[in-house]
């Protein structure tokens, strides 16, 4: 096929797994190449990533436990969105994370966390006008067991170091770039 | 529990679902607050990105249709590691989807793709010394219609359009600006 919307066809489809937080979707398939297979794949609510950037031009970062790598990491504030608009969202996730509320919000982009494995939508948020005046949640299963504001140059040093190591961090930290280099125009 | 080197208990575990590119493991666990639950998450293959980045500065992108989230958009060439070295898959990939081959290969970082849903490590390599005598293959699924070598100015646009709109791109993106400014330095 030379380029159709999509190029795939659908001959059935089924849930071939389901927890709360996810659910795997098979399709029966005619492939691009014609041939008969099958396509399966993760359905997941959006989810958020929050910078909350302070006017010293610092980013925080909180350290947290993740499942599914078994080990613990530095990352920007974030997660599923449970079908809220983004900044609602990104309000939840960073106060609960952190305790910090924002009275500046603005939306740096939508990404595809991993297009050939999920349809999960991941909004990148930028927080400004910080306070700690919010509630932190200490007794939650994704534990975050510290949290710092850190430089540009110290999360760098970070990354080189493999204390951050997350990806959905690395594509925020990538659109915040990118707006900074708007303003400095 | 304060801080030990994993929070949860595994009391047992399930292969819940599989198929020849990923597979779900669904864990019964004692959570980090003491509760009874589950974690299903998704075991993949390592990953890789390529950066072919020409002697102008362009890197190249591909067009390619992803299935989950049904579109097409533009994306660093790469895809799943099938268990071989960073740069072995890389050097795959880049021929498969581009016909380029590299003469120069370096490895700008490993990065979890997502890191509360599958323990897939993706690597970032940046392939120089460029030369498009290889063996493009055609007649595969993942379709690649389209290809070209675009300034980071073109690209920037490219987000701003939404032609652009993945995460993974712009992680490895974010890890090619890290080490442009490290030759500036």
């Amino acid at each position: 096929m030379s380029d159709p919307a999509n190029p795939w066809t659908i001959k059935s489809t089924r849930i071939a797994y389901e927890n709360p937080w996810m659910r795997v979707r098979e399709d029966s398939v005619i492939t691009p190449s014609g041939k008969d297979g099958i396509y399966g794949y993760i359905e997941a609510n959006n989810s958020v990533m929050v910078i909350a950037f302070n006017e010293k031009r610092e980013v925080y970062v909180v350290r947290t436990f993740r499942y599914p790598v078994k080990t613990w990491n530095w990352e920007v504030p974030g997660g599923g969105g449970d079908n809220q608009h983004p900044i609602e969202a990104g309000k939840r996730e960073l106060e609960e994370e952190t305790g910090i509320t924002a009275k500046t919000w603005d939306e740096l982009g939508a990404t595809s966390v991993c297009n050939g494995f999920t349809n999960e939508t991941m909004t990148t948020l930028l927080a400004r006008d910080l306070d700690f005046g919010g509630n932190k949640e200490d007794d939650v299963d994704e534990q975050v067991t510290d949290g710092k504001f850190c430089s540009l140059a110290e999360i760098d040093a970070m990354i080189t170091s493999g204390d951050i190591n997350d990806g959905q961090t690395m594509t925020a930290l990538y659109l915040l770039n990118r707006w900074l280099a708007r303003q400095e125009r």
